[in-house]
């Protein structure tokens, strides 16, 4: 239940729209409607794996009869060679469904296992957080946020109604930090925290003033972040962001911030190599 | 009208739904009513612009008396600095429709981009395309295909029904190759063409003679498609897939290739760098 | 699976609620709630059965505990008095199904029977096809597209993304046929192919030059179709069209005409008379 | 207003979807973006016009700077030649919209030219109307309904819920035709009449005695349904269905019948011949 | 099926997506996923139980493997603290469930109980019946509906097109209450009831003159209710209407007015007290 | 743009349809096409006015051509007789609209209103929030948080991942109030608040401890409430619920409570009374 069934189904539902809207012309083709097969998801590089209620609720509305078996738990790391997800029953149903299942899966465990690569680089024994942001593909947001959390990552605010986040231009709105900040406590639901970005350092103590939740250190270096810890002195959650590397997660953990949040990891995670093993077996 | 105005729209619909169902509050709060703005996007980095009339759509269904202006066409090569779209008014729905215009823009200027790296590795006088394949982001399927093209690409069939490509799978199920094609042929519609995937050398002549369009080489070594292009003579397309690099693009083109299908283009292309600058004026 | 389930669902979804917006007055106020039924769908003339699968689903998505039996495939011929499918279960929910489920069945087995009348007008031994056209219901293309294969017929192009038909109009804004078939090769994607309409003789071997797949003979006397045989000389499909009657199917496919497109077939097929004999049991 | 817009515009985009998907592949390759066009769409044979308001309408959804001009109201007789409606504006859109505009309006087109038929068939003089059934084309409801109108024909119920309608089998259920009748006016909303099918004319004072608006008289012979009129004498409306030509319109309108229903009107009415002439003018 | 379940899924989808769209994040992070529970719905007041089949239909379209049972049919008048319905199964669904499926229920059986108030008010013996209006909760009417007839009450049309209900301003825009009602007999379909509103009693009589089935008496007072019954002589159904409170109903339904509607019933009926007593198993 | 265009636009397509779906005959039988009117809603009683934009998008999806005039803003307190908006254009097209235009602006009105009482009920100088919960009506959240902060009230979380709420079934399945509070921190989104409802004061020491940052008062007697204040000291926010009063607003707000919820705003608010006064003027 962890994704809800009702947006899963509507994401799925359009996917296979796209794909199926004139039928499988190859398979209805090719392929006798007895046949049956056996096809088994696999990992050809090691990976995260990620989707499989996905895999198998694609094959399901592609034909009610298909049977799906998930061999590993999501956030599972597993080696290159490693079956994942198996599908069997008509081997029609399973080849006009295969496409989509890969295309869904391959996103989420390319974003997991990206999500992984960030989370590993964190210093042991620190205590910091590897979020997301909204920069999320248009329709898959509810996936792909799954996704990092399966990769060990935490997710930021899910859109626009569910946390305050006052950026830059917002600051200009209301001619200063502090005054942004009060602003939002006073407009806001007593249950959304009131984060605000900061460019310099000389505004952190008028927003932590202004009773901000979280500060945003958009894009500064070590020692301006350093400087920032000390003087928030746990007063506010910290967060920092801008073009993260993986050797940055590791110096900015070490420095004490709460939260580095990582656009990359779901607007540019390459899909990961999974295969579909197919073996036909004609009744 | 390249890209359909109804699909489009479905799209947007869904993408501002996502990001906006409960509101700005971040916006609502700080931002007067009355406060205008002026926004540009630049490209942070050299580019192929894409998504012009996308980036105009957002806006317009935010909030309809936003203005844009389109400064460079689709497919454009622009430097970093360049400014690519500007939207104008009110400035609360600017900020609240920038993230969802720039989720759609940046990747779809991200697939262009990568496809013009793709196209520009081909030898120059060969007559080789670089085209795309079905692992396209489910539910953004038409705006990816529109990007490689506009990255100077060309698409491959847009789904299960528009040709018929036969794949291994496929000709188990049929018990060969030629089998697999005359089936196909007497089958698919006459507006289609007949492609079909080739383990093996000594399945090509079969193929051609069943009469396929398009004979598929998967993965093969540069002398095995050498003496693929030696045989078919002409007689069909030659298209070489999996996991295609650079350097392979042009190598392939030079040995005669029709077509280059690359998965990558929008599976795994990195969202371009765009910004937004943000100038704001208090009416 | 030859029916995408996704589709068909939409389909009937619309259907229903179109149907039972407000309920079955007339059966909840005269229909005891345990009364059972069981109800043939009946051919009352000579017909080519289409729809097993739709008949099914209507009724399952009244209520998902009514059993349906499919005596016959489609696309079998069967005679007048001739049993089609049958359903059973609670009595109000089938007479609240019946009329979406022969709405949709009358329809898709009315565009089978006559698709079958042409098909069955082609002289013995040639190689002609009848295909349909793109002039379906809005909104039902897939079931009436179904509806012709099953009629023994073959489908024309899907939608105006997957394939290249030029005709008058495209040939004017190109400046010439031959200069439209050129374009439209570097245009399209690899795997479909290029038809182009001519309205004139001397039209045909510019168009073949160019390189087209397939042309189109719009409403040409049987001299010139005779003619325009013996030009092609088999370099490309020669498809007739324009107010097809069965005496010209026989008389085209003797010339050895490749493709004949009925726009009739789909447009105005008149609905089977297909009858719901109804079996009350109170229990 | 007579089409509510918000159900005419889901249809649109459905067809649209179905048609556009893709794009238009043959006129992205063939025609200047800069190109205008008007078309015009003209009666190839006498018919009664409708569909005006569509007609514009999927041109405005495919562009919205395309201009459509109405040329008759929708219900009025034109000759062969006449023109119904203009569009003009970029050639491309014109062109990616004709068929989805041709496919409706010929539809309706054609439901509104076959209702005329028959209600000129109507004897002069005499109170007799002519309406549709449920049995129209699933989805398009809204817009038959609306043809039939413009044909000069009524309409029956709009669907389960909007008035009674016993048949024989609510009959037999009930265990009388009296007992359904009294049990549908318990039941029923107070705004609808009260229809009941009968078979035999011993059941006819007994229906009318429990209360029956309507009387509905199916596939009796004419010495049947002159023997009902005269039983009826006037307190209730007599409505006669089941197989209806054109000489038995005239017959049963001399008898005096209030209503005849006729299911051919929406389910077998045969698209009018509409053409879209086409002229190019290139900017 | 006296709920249509395409309606009745498309608008839990809806509720589900308005609640669930970013999943349930306190049941993710405190409930063990093996964890299981039964949780009873529990009536805290007096009320006349309504939903049963939406309870249970909401539980599902959370997980599929939730157990419903049903212990009270709607329509049921229930005491305080009686179990109406109980969930079983996996602990995390049930909670991620439990507010939608109450949303539901309780508006519903909060619109049948005040329902059953004003129906308890008719005096005894009378014939008057009580009925909603179009005053309901927009993409909610098929609920409310179904809830008044479960507390005893009856509908009036369910939409524009269901009847002919004759306002004022329709009235002021024909010129006259005669004209209006002999238009629309003209006009609607001879299944639907032509109900006209009067503001004055020189109306009456012109009204049932021109053949109207149903006079509307709007906010009248008692003395000149009972002269509209007299006058009217049962020629047509008496409707009255317009802030009618449980006093008024007795009055009128012994007055001989046979309907009486209530706008209040849907628009303001306060939500049942329905609690969701839980019981967690932890496996 | 408070009110997300693209969710309103979904919200009364919706409502429209449920509403136009077979158009309005008693409008097209009695209206000429050519009149016009001028229509205000009035407030018949006094009212927090709320809605205008809600007005105005109804009457545009009805006819683009109809003019709205908002003469009063959302929130604004207005007497009985007070002009909220005008709708001008086309007769019958204001007929067909007024309902539904009118059921979703009575019910925002009535929300508002509704929350304004209780605001009202605050003793003033205290920093005391009235807000809602999820007990909105399902498919009309969004209006109706609207209409609450309008009324001058705040809103509580979204839906079920836009904060943590630990109630009294999760705190037994994590066995214990701060094992609860630590799991969901753990959890937790960082821009998301924890708030944790305990049933005995013993449990506030606890899970203030475990770093709550709200605790919830569910159903406290004024002395249990007034020890909770003191012992929390301004420690956490403290929201009391559980069936408000008026009376008891005033009263807790003395005590210091920060936040009261109040299920009632949303489910159990009545109709405001808004009257449309329509003024026809035939052309």
């Amino acid at each position: 239940m962890d994704l809800p069934l009702v947006l899963l189904d509507a994401i799925i539902a359009r996917a296979l729209a796209e794909d199926l809207s004139a039928g499988d012309i190859t398979t209805e083709a090719c392929v006798d409607a007895q046949a049956t097969a056996v096809a088994h998801a696999v990992a050809r590089t090691p990976m995260i794996a990620c989707g499989g209620q996905v895999f198998a609720r694609v094959f399901q509305k592609v034909d009610e009869s298909l049977l799906v078996t998930i061999h590993v738990a999501d956030g599972a790391h597993v080696s290159a060679g490693a079956r994942l997800w198996t599908v069997s029953g008509g081997a029609a149903s399973v080849l006009s469904g295969e496409r989509v299942a890969l295309n869904l899966t391959q996103r989420m465990t390319g974003v997991a296992t990206l999500t992984a690569r960030y989370v590993a680089a964190i210093a042991p024994g620190t205590k910091t957080r590897v979020t997301d942001t909204r920069k999320t593909t248009p329709g898959l947001r509810v996936l792909e946020r799954y996704a990092v959390r399966k990769g060990g990552g935490h997710n930021h605010r899910d859109h626009l109604g569910s946390a305050v986040l006052i950026k830059d231009n917002h600051i200009v709105a209301c001619g200063g930090a502090g005054v942004a900040v009060l602003r939002a406590k006073a407009h806001a639901t007593h249950t959304c925290r009131i984060a605000c970005e900061v460019d310099r350092l000389d505004q952190l103590e008028e927003v932590i003033a202004a009773g901000a939740d979280i500060v945003l250190l958009d894009n500064m270096s070590t020692d301006v972040v350093r400087e920032a810890v000390r003087m928030a002195a746990g007063r506010v959650v910290l967060e920092a962001s801008g073009g993260i590397t993986f050797d940055r997660v590791r110096e900015l953990s070490l420095l004490g911030v709460d939260v580095i949040s990582v656009g990359a990891l779901t607007h540019s995670a390459p899909a990961a190599d999974i295969g579909l093993d197919f073996e036909l077996s004609i009744k």
